[in-house]
């Protein structure tokens, strides 16, 4: 018989749709096999400040899978390899407390770890996993671009709400002859872009993978004009950029608009267009509503999918790796060749020749 | 036995879900009575240039209730009392076409019209009928706003879209400790905003009947903090205003975020509350994603209703009035009438004490 | 300064979208004016065993507003005028326990009750207000037969989630020629048809307040297929019956299909469609999927009004009343008044003149 | 430059949540090629009776992708290598007609066919081709159990639809403390139980690969109750058997209830536990309710990919192959080999571990 085991799990980076079923999977499988299981508040950071661990029952995340947010509460609290700490001048350094983290660790008879998180999270948690702690990554990344996996979850509630946003801005475009410009999550990666744009029935597509011209969008608005169609759904990833070495467009430092920033890519792109074609055109920018509330049933099925996954890859010892979607089995990969990819759009893929194929213009 | 009629259907201002429910039902309310309906494209306009009239019938509105926007196309295109006329030269001159409008009218041998939209549409509609046209209002606005009627379409469908984001923006917000500025629709009638926040467990609430001292905000976010409770979320209409003599806080002219616009009212609170509080704090405009899209099933029956007791008003000669929800009933009441309402919140009404029964702040 | 209160709540009978909503308003406006609240479990039957007695706090309602059924678990305990006594041998009387109930209230030294129920509950409670019992009520009926009040809490989820299945249900009727006929909730009252059916586009609505002839219904199927549609969609209430003295068919105990039921309204009606008109008919029950689950925005808010305004009733003393939705406000009405009333479609009213303008069949 | 081709697209079988986003991505693919394209009505029947063809254009596709069934009317016309065909007298004989099917589509010159079906449907398709028909097939299948794709458009919404269905009836079943027995579809695999039954949090799931034993389903539900969960949620496929040979409980010819049938799986199975539990038991049975209406993003955007790959392997000649989902990418695969593969749930696959982590009982 195996032993008894006692694992924690933690979350880090962003808030996703789906974490709550992570929690409940894991903590489920965990309790099936009579182990004890823990949640570990505010990421790392919550085994240096070990009251911010708490144990986790069926009682607890009975019902959770289909709730936004997370129960361990703030999940963004730095890297424990660089910790800001402060003196009482407010004078902050940056140390390395990763073995005050892993002693913690080992001082709670922990057996094993689930990390939950995005790229940045799982970098520390294979740094931990080199140090020795025994554990297992779960990926986690709205904009789809992390590598080793098909997708992750978030992705598809994510999708699913911008494509919900860009039907309900069609039938107010189309009621007044107006040009949407409508912004949506993806720095690196334009997946959101292109798969809400798609299902969207989008006129226009910028992504970061097609560095696109203005000229060549607005051309598209006027010739679809010239056929009748007086309005257009133009869809931008956050981190779409124009041909050409200077980037003329400020992009906001993450998704929702920041109080000090004064203009994102769509407001840029609709003042082009608004300037360039004297179309009625505005902008908008999804923000938050992407990453929040309730998951797609998709993604609830993945989440505890990958929760349970993560446990039985406890079970079998295979530390240093991470969960990941290979449709349609879940499969192990290690979490070193998983980090040196960085998923983007295939601009010869068959979804930039799907939405190609529907007509729709990326600008280059 | 009833006369066989003709009439015809014109659609104004700003989009609304419900348009073409509305549509619809006139539309299947004549062809019940073997009467002959006509669209008359882009508002009244479409009766100086009557190329812009389409014939209506069972085939081409089937299914169309549920479908967002309106098939008669662009709707807001101004007043025929004051119609811009330009000249070869590009000089514009305003005049007034109403006659014209008529003489289309009687031409086409229409016996009436059914005119929906706005209080500025209701408004003309008044004006035509008091120079004799025969004419039946059905009132639109998103807002609430509108006099002699409980409430209008497409309100439902604001309420539930905006509770629905904020729903969502409280994980995110609860996740990362964060106050999340929201701002819906609402220029004059802050009825969006009280209701969803109260629907969606705002902790604030700003709206133009009830003047806000940003003080007061900040400490309720600050004594929720000393309970526990670290997020936040307010909810803003657009038309929301500091007390005190100078409105030192611009509004956006309209829903959405044109692009001359630099920050509404929500990112000026954002800002506000960030520097007294020190809290992270983000905005976000729900814009065009409240008036668009397929309506609620009670906007869908509630314009359904409207349509078909417009037809039922014309039947019975009741002109000059307009169709207004009478819960639970549709009655009729004179334009003239229901144009000197201007609704509002009313302060010491039972939403507004729910929402202060439930803890919620209105910054008074 | 007013006293300090302790007061308690109770829900009785079967379950309805918003039940949590009215706890939580009940619980939060209670807090606001720091009374104690409790809540009692499982109906009357909470307060003869004292244990399913609950302290409410806002911790324990925090975010429960739009989660389906009830905190206070099983809702449907019996009468405690009528309560089934069973001795050691099995055999079963009736007593009449309300004595024990109010010596009970007294004992825990409550102040005041908020009744949340149906018609029967309220019964129970108007007979409790006449035996001395401070209380307020709250009226709960999906099918929206109770007099009194405009509409009640979970009456629009029903028709919202009515609607969607017709929805659903007329694309695959469309694509295959088919009749589907769909029973929905409605024992006394068929406003969840009527409602439902008018805004999914049914072409056929039964209800018992309209006594229907299959002849006609038939008649109407037809008479749709020379017209070119060859499929249809035909709404039906549990309660609906046909014309004439017999009842030859047999309605099942309550929603959903109890297993010794061999068929409901839906199933025999199809089959006489089927029979008459040759046309390849379906039918399905709707059952408890109109009951259960997230309240809608509508529901969710005036639960929310309801709640409060309970306690706002307690605060100004107006016992043996109800709170009722008189639109746009939230009123209060004598329980004994209330309960006079037992609300059915009116047959001349305008949302069945609707229903026939739009060239809906009522097989009368 | 490539030939202008004229091509054609048909769909058979029953109804499935994206086939108006195949064809419309299958216009589109075309027009952007300067292709032709045609929609033959009733499947293949449309070939031999020409006047059921229609000239598809981008107007006639415009934003049908989210809308549910299919426009090219009644799918579900038979078999041409087997067409009954009768006489006067009403004696009908079965006819291969294929040859007639052939003549006239390359009579109309037509140059490919894009066929939409199930596994019946790509049989014929494989047959046609095999006779020399250049055709390439996209599978329909809402249950999931088409070889040689991951997974077919339809299977996401139905899930979907499944998983909120569940949701519900878990607010209700709580509050009653009841057990309720939801049939969902899955004649010959389990997928939609096993998916819908791990994200709505089922108790028990019952599907075909895993034959049940009814003593062992009640052991799990008075194990519950013994840890407090005096409620239960039990799916079962329609295709699921009890343990041992003999197939005591009958399973309706299909989705929704055909009014000759009189009990189906859920129904007995709700039988059986009521007697043996003595626990309140109600059944209900989905049904059509799964495969109508509007797709999940995700199904929209795999129908609009699956159509454009097929216009995209006709353009490569690439015959007799059908467009599979190879996540992430669309591929071909050869219709002979796609045949001979009949899915089922894999019981020894990770989503099965899944379930049974999770705490879910399978009745083996």
């Amino acid at each position: 018989m195996s032993k008894r085991m006692k694992i924690c799990i933690n979350t880090g980076g962003g808030d996703a749709p789906g974490l709550n079923a992570v929690i409940e999977a894991v903590t489920m499988a965990a309790y099936t096999r009579q182990w004890e299981v823990y949640g570990i508040k505010t990421g790392y950071t919550g085994l240096l400040n070990t009251e911010e661990i708490i144990h986790l029952t069926p009682e607890k995340v009975d019902g959770i899978a289909s709730v936004g947010g997370t129960i361990l509460g703030s999940t963004n609290k730095g890297n424990p390899f660089m910790m800001p700490v402060c003196n009482v001048a407010g004078e902050c350094t940056q140390r390395d407390m990763s073995d005050k983290v892993i002693e913690n660790f080992r001082r709670l008879r922990f057996d094993a770890l689930v990390a939950v998180g995005g790229d940045g999270s799982m970098e520390i948690a294979h740094r931990f996993a080199e140090k020795g702690m025994p554990l297992v990554g779960v990926p986690k990344t709205i904009d789809n671009d992390m590598g080793g996996t098909d997708t992750t979850f978030g992705f598809d509630t994510a999708v699913s709400i911008a494509t919900e946003a860009i039907d309900r801005l069609h039938s107010t475009a189309k009621s007044h002859d107006r040009v949407m410009v409508v912004e949506v999550m993806g720095r690196n990666a334009g997946f959101i872009a292109l798969n809400s744009g798609i299902s969207g029935n989008a006129d226009v597509i910028l992504i970061p993978e097609i560095p696109f011209d203005i000229e060549k969008v607005c051309d598209k608005l006027m010739e679809n004009e010239l056929h009748g169609r007086k309005y257009a759904i133009v869809v931008v990833a956050e981190g779409a950029l124009p041909k050409g070495g200077d980037v003329i467009i400020k992009s906001p430092a993450g998704p929702g608009r920041q109080h000090v920033v004064l203009g994102g890519i769509a407001e840029s792109v609709a003042k082009e267009i608004s300037q360039r074609t004297g179309k009625d055109t505005r902008s908008m920018v999804l923000g938050h509503l992407q990453r929040g509330g309730s998951p797609t049933t998709f993604d609830r099925l993945l989440s505890l999918r990958f929760g349970t996954s993560a446990v039985r890859a406890i079970e079998m010892g295979k530390f240093d790796h991470m969960v990941a979607f290979q449709s349609p089995d879940i499969g192990l990969v290690p979490l070193a060749e998983a980090l040196k990819i960085h998923k983007r759009v295939r601009v010869d893929g068959d979804t930039v020749l799907t939405a190609r194929d529907l007509g729709i213009c990326f600008g280059d």
